[in-house]
């Protein structure tokens, strides 16, 4: 069991066979020294990549990335849910279709901070039915920019994100995959990997 | 001119009398190397006082503080605009009258997050008006914890915030000041601090 499944299993609290609350060290209140650990790890998991930026998407998805781009010398770039008035017209924005993503996903980042010279690595806190990993993904591709990795603290394995984003082909990266959760007994079961 | 104030120099767009672009190192794409200056003069400005928590909100605020947060070596809180569906209704919320400000801005926290017990450094990224902050302020409290201070990395000084603020009796430190912006001739007048 690795640093961040311990912490899962110390703090994690099940709400539902589907929903796992981190919100003491990784949502709404973080723990800075465990970050800058999935900073370190998800650098040594990708480190022979020449990475130019860290892709992230707002909220979230930020207190993640920060020390991943900290330990890759990189800038961090932050995908937006939607245009901003600062941002002007000169964007990139994605739509994922909404007949095959209940959830409307839509990202947006300035045209200024992703270009074809880039090689991304896209970082996330939570991986579920991947929808926001894809429109990050076709973001970075709308750009002509490359795609060295994809990397999320916690993947539900019971959902189909993480599957579905490495049959396309990419390099995923899950520090702690759950398979299932149980509210009754209390158990998260990890796959082991 | 300090670190801060000479990269705006450098790097801000400044779009009318009283907008400043400063996404391509502050808001959007971050420079982490410039963040970690930031968090190390913050704690250098408030080492005296025993922080337990680092307070932001989201979105920008959160690249900021997490430094900052780092530094104290305490735990950062991020405060959302609304209510997300994990929260829970056991949260404190705090809301500006809209009579007053013209944006309507309202801010949440899991009471799990802030107690009595604890010594708060609000930090944001910008400081205009003050709404954001007055909420921050309102909202710690509501949970009866002490304010130590807060911390902006850009002040627009032409508008009320920060004078409300300091007038309220809080110890508000702004990196940089900006009393004016010049769109014409590209000007920006910093107070000497």
């Amino acid at each position: 069991m690795n640093f961040l499944e311990e912490r899962i299993i110390q703090e994690g609290i099940i709400k539902s066979p589907t929903t796992l609350l981190v919100e003491t060290f990784l949502n709404d209140q973080i723990d800075i020294a465990l970050m800058d650990k999935i900073g370190q790890e998800f650098y040594h998991r990708f480190k022979d990549c020449p990475i130019t930026k860290v892709l992230t998407i707002e909220t979230s998805g930020i207190p993640v990335a920060y020390p991943v781009a900290r330990a890759f010398g990189v800038p961090l770039v932050i995908a937006r849910q939607a245009r901003t008035a600062k941002m002007g017209s000169d964007v990139y924005e994605v739509e994922l279709d909404p007949s095959i993503h209940p959830r409307k996903d839509t990202v947006v980042v300035s045209k200024k901070h992703l270009s074809a010279a880039d090689r991304v690595l896209i970082i996330d806190d939570l991986l579920a039915n991947g929808g926001t990993l894809q429109c990050l993904i076709s973001l970075v591709e709308t750009a002509d920019a490359t795609i060295d990795g994809l990397g999320v603290a916690i993947e539900k394995g019971f959902q189909e994100g993480g599957h579905r984003i490495r049959n396309l082909g990419y390099h995923l990266e899950s520090l702690a995959i759950i398979d299932s959760l149980n509210p009754i007994t209390g158990e998260i079961l990890f796959r082991i990997q």
